[in-house]
């Protein structure tokens, strides 16, 4: 997954130093990525390698602990848009370790299975709670966050309609 | 993605060689997984050295070309039946490279990705219909496999109703 153009994007956009950069793109893609700052830090470390954005110690912290701060190079604004136009883009594959074990399970399973489907539709119902509450803030999302986060609500309510049957296709069982 | 346990699961159900074991896999998690066969080779050279599975020259090739086949050690179907039941699985993070762009373009990138979405919605119909087609074959999938079936289903169905959304919103801006 491209994360590093994502950084490129923000760093683009405004400069920042690394855990302002994590706090940015995790409020921009929203939880479903389930970003953790150990992703950003080596894309933001390739990016510098390659040449698409420079560091220098910014304003922003003190002279004790100096901030380093991220910018973009010519040749990084010019990738950014090269990714951002980019036609080849296929959906990514439909996986889930569920579902493998739900293909190879047998009857004797079905009390595990219902247990790791209850497991799911919990992490599922929170996350819709949270998307909800993202909604609903003052600073909701807007524009192309706003249907990313579309794109997970629908998919969460999906899931949710899912699972409800399954349950009840293993309760017959 | 635990590849390496479905593998062993099938190597479980039927001993069986290299291709057979892809075919009979791609068979039984669908489509949507996008499977090659050069992710389940290294998935058996794995459990093989792991000690899970067994490999010997089978009877099903000829004399000159014989196929090695597969079959489970005991500690293989242990590992399997701890897999099955395992209770911590969490749902995968839900990530895709369209929504890191759509979080990130401007209106100058409209029709870029416009293209990307309509792109995203052929290959997502064509899955679909590929689902309807298996679910009329003779062999049409049961149990397990078309309860994940179902899910891919739905899932479909969920990002086909976005990209019209999302599409319809892009046109407005």
């Amino acid at each position: 997954m491209p994360l590093k153009h994502a950084v490129l994007a923000l760093v683009a956009e405004r400069r920042g130093y690394g855990y302002d950069l994590v706090q940015r793109l995790e409020r921009r893609v929203g939880p479903a990525w389930r970003l953790s700052p150990s992703a950003v830090y080596p894309a933001l470390d390739q990016l510098e390698r390659d040449g698409l954005v420079t560091s220098a110690a910014g304003r922003c912290g003190t002279r004790r602990s100096p901030r380093v701060a991220y910018a973009p190079t010519p040749a990084g604004l010019t990738a950014l848009e090269a990714w951002l136009v980019t036609a080849g883009a296929t959906p990514e594959p439909m996986r889930a370790e569920l579902h493998l074990r739900l293909a190879f399970a047998h009857a004797r399973h079905g009390d595990a299975l219902a247990a790791q489907l209850a497991a799911h539709e919990r992490a599922w119902r929170e996350l819709l709670a949270r998307y909800g509450r993202r909604a609903r803030e003052p600073e909701a999302p807007r524009g192309g966050t706003a249907l990313v986060d579309a794109a997970v609500v629908a998919r969460l309510h999906a899931e949710l309609a899912w699972v409800a049957q399954a349950r009840a296709t293993l309760a017959d069982a």
